[in-house]
């Protein structure tokens, strides 16, 4: 049986409910946890589960921001500090990153407040997650208002910090391997089973499966 | 052990090496069809995966289309009728769905070449794919040009079909047990094992798992 729902079965939804339909409708999500440094050095962390790739040269991804009507500590430091990091989560990792999103008082670092650490590497100024595996760091490039008061934000990666042994010869990285997790909805989180690498599609063929050897690195 | 790369690591790789590499790190992605007609009523789909929530009401959603350099044609239908679909894959159809990205020749509908139906619902001016499981009609609402040429679409959604039974009380959706699937770089595509879902985060207490019981749908 098929479910049909339209523009005004949505409209009549009550407010959470909604929230939770539709974010649960576009289909799986990446999850992260991206750290940001005020201009002091304080800290923060947040949970996103909108990070996307823009482009590969240069190396852009975007993520979403909500709208500014209350305190968004990281869109004010990536403005007053220009850099940022997205770092993925996996199984011992995502309780303490779902608990970011809780409201922390003024000044309360979510790193100190749900138990992980603020690592500072190689100079970059914004923290990276110690618990993480797979880190990037950032630096803004510009920024989308969208119609709803939502902003996208553009940055392109300068440093990326992961486990050895992920790169594949055509320079995919496995990171089911490395254990990374997605999102569906708000709150539901994921682990992943490969089905299957497809090949470059052509029209005369159909796509094969690809299992490339690990790289050295 | 770790490894380290950095911007100079990254400009120096091989371009289709760092398009399979930076597609990867962005963490997990969505995948699906986006099924467009042109004014003629001329048939399109194309696999995209970079849909996003943007916000719940309105409901908005996003994705990046590539630059305009080479013709386009989920971009330009868009343009000129105003309404597209998105898609969600499962196990038996990602394959054909990875076949759309093949470059047919001008007039060959995808849909015919990779042996999918398009399934035109309710007067709604652009074609579903029928052998998806969920399926949402959208509505043009605006572009914004990204630095790299790249193009973020956003649309609101005017209407959704799904299998009944997966809305829960809460209203989210299970799309995991719709056997949506998502995708990592460019070509490798996964089901998903939930871990749980998690309360609402607050600051004085840890979250818990949740499980609501489905909604009558």
């Amino acid at each position: 049986m098929e479910h049909h729902l339209t523009r005004s079965d949505i409209q009549d939804m009550d407010k959470r409910f909604r929230a939770q339909f539709i974010n649960s409708i576009p289909g799986f999500k990446s999850v992260s946890l991206v750290g940001t440094a005020d201009s002091a050095g304080s800290h923060n962390l947040a949970i996103f589960n909108s990070v996307i790739h823009l482009g590969s040269n240069p190396p852009l991804l975007g993520f979403i921001t909500r709208p500014t009507t209350v305190p968004r500590h990281t869109y004010q430091n990536i403005q007053e500090v220009g850099h940022y990091t997205i770092n993925h989560l996996h199984r011992d990792l995502y309780r303490a990153a779902h608990q970011t999103a809780a409201r922390y008082e003024e000044g309360v670092s979510e790193f100190e407040a749900v138990g992980l650490t603020a690592e500072l590497k190689a100079g970059f100024p914004a923290p990276f997650v110690g618990e993480s595996r797979i880190k990037l760091g950032l630096k803004y490039v510009e920024e989308h208002a969208i119609a709803n008061g939502t902003i996208l934000m553009v940055g392109e990666i300068q440093e990326i910090w992961m486990p050895t042994g992920l790169i594949r010869e055509d320079g995919y990285v496995d990171i089911e391997q490395a254990g990374s997790l997605g999102v569906t909805g708000i709150d539901s989180y994921h682990e992943t089973r490969r089905l299957a690498r497809l090949s470059y599609a052509k029209p005369d063929r159909a796509p094969e499966e690809i299992n490339p050897s690990p790289l050295q690195s």
